[in-house]
């Protein structure tokens, strides 16, 4: 039997470890949230416990793993197995996260970005199967995405390509993205951007069936609530979801001119706002590259689901 | 001696036909261009007659050569050879280009963009010497470019990756690209936009020292005309050279959030606008690069100057 892999999902709510097998299965993992705000040695402590709580209760040694790859929701120095930034952990910010853990273990430790592994996941076991080249997008708090080449993985030259949330695709946006530039991709189409573009609505005139009180926090504003609002048949989330999926139509209308892929999966959160949404970002797409398209290209849904992270994060180890 | 390399340059207004060696140095050229408006065989004709000139002239064989590539202004599907489109040539639509030149002569014929030529005439001769990855983006008429990662050319699937030009970066705005879109690179700063970006700036009520009679026909305002109005420190020419700048400050800026590059060379025709304008394009990236940069990034200007198209094409069969 081949070695199980061992994944870790560190994210920004969820801290995800599991033991994978080569086919991508799940063998067994554990789920924790208490990670959320601590330190960054004690979060590897954290890791590194759950990784021989794991070992230890399915009767397995460290040798009998191929090795540990761990996904990070940020900036990576991947050569170095360096984070470097995220938005979503406190600190870990040149941070040596691969050494740290690797110093705990005596098996192979790599670290990559989290939608780096999640496009590794799509293309080894999901929607990406049986591609060389596909483009990987999370839609979710934040935009990410995974770019595969010839089956593998573009990082460029620090590790931190694909970034197409920080694509400006609208220079006379006024909507500022986390990074303070405007008119980002993110700043136009992501979880976080919903409350800026529900409260632009609001002023704009548009009338919601939501609740909205005088005292109303914009801040809770995010795909759930949106969500609701649709199947409300409320005009203004419905709005909403055409503003975004039409910036998302743009986002990956401009990945097809670049790259000239045979094959862009769309993933994360906001892909649960529905059919709806997906046939409006695509008509998006196809109304901008009509006759400009000569060889099929698909646009699909991601088909590896909540633990693509997780997977990808072990599979990476396969690279 | 290694072998000569036969180029083929296929421009718009000019067709250039040159031996090139290994080392990327022209031994000898022929320029022509009443290449124009002719019929696709016929110019095939005249490729044909102007390389086997060459040989002749030069006191060679076919079998001197190790082959023969070709560049063209315009879509191509690289694997088959085949011309799509071109907004630069009469015709070329779906014309089996490779194999028309080929079924003249008994050694390897190939075909691809130009910009990919000038790319790789960067990377093997020019100012990509010694990177393994770069961009380069050629800003003249239109805009074009060219993709090298870990040394090679990326094609994509058809052969028409890296249109940035086509790429949206202004989804507000209602400059339209040859394309039909509207917000493009290309529709907000190539040559081919400056007759309706200098038209938009006079109706704003910009002043211009440059001579615009009441029956002034805008499709004279080309990059030279604006070079004219900036040595006469013509406000409204100063006005467009810093659009421009900024949109291709932009452009580059997403280059570098999906490539994460070392290197973006910068050349064609609008680059003459000299080092004002380069110097705005870098200050527009750094602005919105700022802390994002991890690893250092080189925004220089292209080296191997008007010759690049027809020496890529050449080099091209040593990839």
């Amino acid at each position: 039997m081949e070695k199980l892999l061992c994944g870790v999902d560190l994210g920004g709510t969820k801290l995800s470890v599991g033991l994978i097998d080569p086919a991508g299965r799940i063998h067994d993992k554990i789920i924790v949230y208490d990670h959320v705000g601590k330190e960054e040695n004690m979060v590897v402590e954290q890791i590194t416990r759950l990784i021989m709580q794991l070992i230890a209760s399915n009767g397995l040694r460290e040798s009998d793993l191929q090795g540990i790859g761990v996904g990070f929701p940020g900036h990576v120095r991947y050569n170095d197995g360096i984070t470097i930034t995220t938005s979503n952990l406190k600190g870990f910010k040149n941070f040596p996260l691969r050494q740290a853990v690797a110093k705990n273990f005596n098996i192979p430790v790599l670290l990559d970005n989290d939608a780096n592994a999640q496009a590794w996941c799509e293309y080894k076991f999901g929607a990406g199967r049986g591609y060389d080249t596909l483009i990987f997008l999370t839609i979710s708090t934040g935009i990410g995405a995974g770019i595969i080449l010839n089956n593998k993985l573009y990082r460029g030259i620090t590790g931190t390509a694909g970034e197409f949330g920080h694509t400006i695709v609208n220079s006379n946006s006024k909507q500022r993205c986390t990074c303070g530039n405007e008119g980002c991709l993110m700043a136009c189409a992501c979880g976080r951007a919903l409350p800026e573009i529900f409260k632009k609505k609001i002023e704009e005139g548009y009338k919601t069936s939501l609740p909205v009180p005088d005292d109303f926090d914009y801040s809770q504003v995010d795909g759930k609530f949106i969500l609701k609002g649709i199947e409300m048949g409320d005009p203004l989330s419905i709005s909403i979801i055409d503003e975004c999926a039409e910036n998302i139509g743009i986002g990956i209308y401009n990945i097809f001119q670049i790259f000239n892929p045979p094959l862009i999966i769309l993933g994360g959160g906001l892909m649960h706002w529905g059919e709806a949404y997906l046939t409006r970002v695509k008509n998006k797409f196809y109304q901008l590259a009509r006759d400009m398209i000569f060889d099929k290209i698909e646009i699909v849904e991601s088909e590896a689901g909540g633990d693509a992270g997780l997977i990808g994060a072990a599979a990476l180890l396969l690279e």
